[in-house]
């Protein structure tokens, strides 16, 4: 290794260190801080970002990353590479800018609780609309070359423009939209079994063994209790997941394995790469393909049931006899309905959609943003069919615009794609795939996926690795495969339809 | 507030920050850490060590501490003092001299472990030679006026000295090993309904509740699970303490009553001095003293038990229907034995004196590491009337020399004595105290413990401290008094020996 690299690799070492520190800090935040030390922790985080975003932005790292790149071959070139990315992203905004945002973030999600808690949009608004000037000129800092919307966008899916996004969600929209209606029509799906009141130790004890048999390493990583569910971690060898008990049981399941996908993402990197930004998801659109991977593709599927429905049914006998087809059917029940976050596989790209047609609209300013709950409620009916009866269940329910996250919902969508578009690679190289899975040997599968993902890190761009994997970039032709010869099926719908 | 007391306090406030990473990252490595993460977290550790180090030693905080210390009044001229002392015991070690005892203290710890495994004191001989040669070194670094043990003590225990701690032992030798020596030819005290399985969620249930009732702060603070229980903290408002569960019902429960003394005392310094480090206990002694007063004088009374034991009771029926007078005499079973950390109270300081003895005198040079396991044996036949059949329960059961802890020892002793010292000061201010502990009252002595000790944090020495509150130096008076008080009565002594 030459030695600019090495100086490189030193400063970035110091810079995880804090970033460790501050990651492990959130992390008790959710799981075991006492309630009384709020206060502290956010002064002790203030400080260390400020280290943390010193060391970052520093001439001296700078010039380090201009000496190394003069140098760097192979993993370092793409080390450099990624390192550099991140320079320039902490650069490129003014420390005033910077500021400004995370203030308006800290109060925005204040007000952005209390306008949701008493129904008033009125009461955020101001602050949305300060919100979206200041993604305004953050943008125009990142520099863009087609849409305003491409700067934002690519913080957290290098590369990807509007223009992939729209072409995503008009491919989706028909077939999507049509599907649902579909569903909507028939009698609702029974479910009412999975809801009522279950044991937590019984929830976490099989939550641990489903994580532990897909491939999450326990060695490497832990499962706690959280408001809301989230992976984190500071290492290849300590990755956190976290996960809730609620009156659907289904709820830390698929919680849970969900997690795990971005948490065996996470442990997945080679380990000469850990604690270097080389390591870990290369972006939120591959990182939920991932997850929705072990969420949907594998946890929503019959076989998998088949091997687990038994320990459901001994651990929790109140859920009755039921069959693996009622358990599989009500396990996937489509039904509209106000709320992204509950909402089932198949309405779930459509909330997004909404979202990224609202938040382009409102970034360049097509529509207003005094004018957004009108606007959201129109597109709630149009694409699926019900309308909020009030703001608290329509457009304010989401977090990411009060904190700033503007450019961040089409992931959401691009990882459910991906998650059947390398489904469909995988099934190529292991054709008997959803075997395994109806056996519980997921060696292979996590295997797969470890080989042609997990082990690269971000040595390639979200679009390479794309093409790597699968041959071809994101489309929506897997999945919409994927799903309608899912839903077809379970829902018996005339050939036509399908 | 002066300029230059802001410009240092910004500085202490960013090095705090940096030692709660440190301590969030040790907290959780005790208690959550995954298995597999002990080399990254070492990493990141050393790293954040680094940079705290820096920031410590700075010229930058040298001069800043010199620009306070002229304008500085009243607490701000405490703040200066103590960051003062920190500052000189960080810079007055060269770093060859701290790299090299940090790798022999790793290294150590490791052979030690193995040595103590395997009965094989050879094995840590030159570990141990080596480690006194270096507490030689850091002592003339240090400086000292009379004996080079006092240089090393006065790390733990800002200004005591050798002579002190020998005086000490000297009051408390005769009078402590006449006692024990009488009980020991009594017969033995049965507490075998002590021991069994005990269920952890119920010890886990009444040690949070007596906790709390004692004072501790469960909404600034938690007790979770560890190997070894201990009480650390990063903000006055997140204290955290761990317990651990044996065999021995009561392992848990004064084990918890010890640390959450150690956390009242951190949870009691006030809110203005948090994270910096005029907050927090001032010495070791004293912290020790805290902690003992609430296991020892509080928790080891018949008045306390006369609340809690039906609660113990109800809680493990296994232990029987004892009476409280059968209770109070098993948990106060006194029995010479080999293991300093399972001592009973009235043998512990026996234990602390031979190990201060033999650090003076290997410090010294009066006697050889090579004779130490002899020197030992000699020792616990002497003084506790029992010898080692063994190195691993002699002297290589301690953990503290093979990590550089030379000179710790007789903080314990000294917490023992001013435990009581504390005590008898309390009683003057309110005589009902032992009542109210019969009550379960404990509102009015943590009050008096807040008022008097907890509140002041490090603003005075701790010899200026015990003077203030008890209106004399450390003695072993009201210790002495108070453990033949007790013990005399609970085995029924002659008056002769009271």
């Amino acid at each position: 290794m030459s030695d600019s690299v090495s100086k490189l690799k030193s400063q970035l070492y110091d810079a995880d260190a804090i970033g460790a520190a501050l990651a492990i800090m959130a992390w008790d935040q959710q799981t075991y801080m006492p309630s009384g030390s709020a206060g502290a922790r956010g002064e002790h985080m203030a400080l260390l970002h400020k280290m943390y975003h010193e060391l970052m932005t520093s001439d001296e790292h700078g010039k380090a990353l201009e000496e190394a790149a003069k140098t760097a071959e192979g993993e370092d070139a793409a080390l450099v590479r990624v390192a550099k990315r991140d320079y320039e992203i902490a650069t490129k905004l003014p420390t005033e800018l910077v500021g400004r945002k995370t203030l308006l973030a800290a109060k925005g999600h204040e007000v952005w609780v209390e306008a949701r808690k008493t129904n008033n949009f009125s009461l955020f608004e101001p602050i949305l609309t300060e919100m979206f000037d200041i993604a305004r000129e953050e943008a125009e800092l990142f520099g863009y070359k087609d849409h305003i919307y491409d700067a934002l966008l690519d913080n957290y899916e290098e590369g990807a423009t509007h223009a992939d996004a729209k072409a995503m969600f008009d491919e989706l929209k028909g077939p999507q939209s049509r599907l649902v209606k579909q569903i909507s029509e028939l009698p609702e799906t029974d479910d009412s079994f999975l809801y009522g009141t279950f044991s937590e130790a019984k929830q976490s004890e099989l939550t641990h063994r489903i994580i532990s048999d897909i491939g999450f390493d326990l060695n490497r990583g832990r499962q706690d209790t959280a408001p809301h569910p989230f992976c984190t971690g500071w290492s290849i060898t300590d990755v956190r997941l976290t996960t809730r008990y609620k009156d659907y049981l289904m709820s830390s399941v698929m919680g849970s394995m969900h997690e795990a996908g971005h948490g065996m993402y996470e442990q997945g990197s080679p380990l000469k790469w850990d604690r270097l930004p080389l390591s870990g998801g290369v972006s939120l659109g591959i990182h939920e393909s991932q997850s929705r991977f072990w969420e949907n593709v594998v946890g929503r599927s019959k076989g998998f049931w088949s091997v687990y429905l038994p320990e459901l049914k001994s651990a929790f006998p109140q859920i009755g006899n039921v069959s693996i087809d009622q358990f599989y059917k009500a396990l996937n029940k489509v039904k509209p309905s106000l709320i992204r976050v509950e909402a089932d596989e198949l309405t779930y790209n459509l909330h997004v959609m909404i979202r990224f047609e609202l938040e382009s609209d409102l970034l360049t300013g097509a529509i207003r943003v005094r004018d957004l709950p009108e606007a959201w409620n129109a597109k709630y009916s149009e694409y699926l069919g019900i309308t909020p009866p009030d703001d608290s269940t329509g457009c304010l329910q989401d977090v990411h615009w009060s904190g700033g996250m503007i450019g961040y919902f089409p992931t959401y969508s691009m990882g459910n794609l991906l998650s059947y578009q390398f489904w469909a690679a995988l099934k190529k190289d292991i054709p008997e795939a959803e075997e395994l899975i109806g056996k519980g040997q997921f060696k292979e599968i996590h295997g797969w996926l470890k080989d042609k993902i997990y082990s690269k890190g971000k040595e390639f761009t979200p679009k390479e690795l794309v093409m790597k994997v699968t041959g071809k970039s994101i489309s929506a032709k897997d999945y919409l495969e994927g799903i309608t010869k899912k839903y077809a099926e379970l829902y018996e719908l005339e050939p036509a339809l399908r």
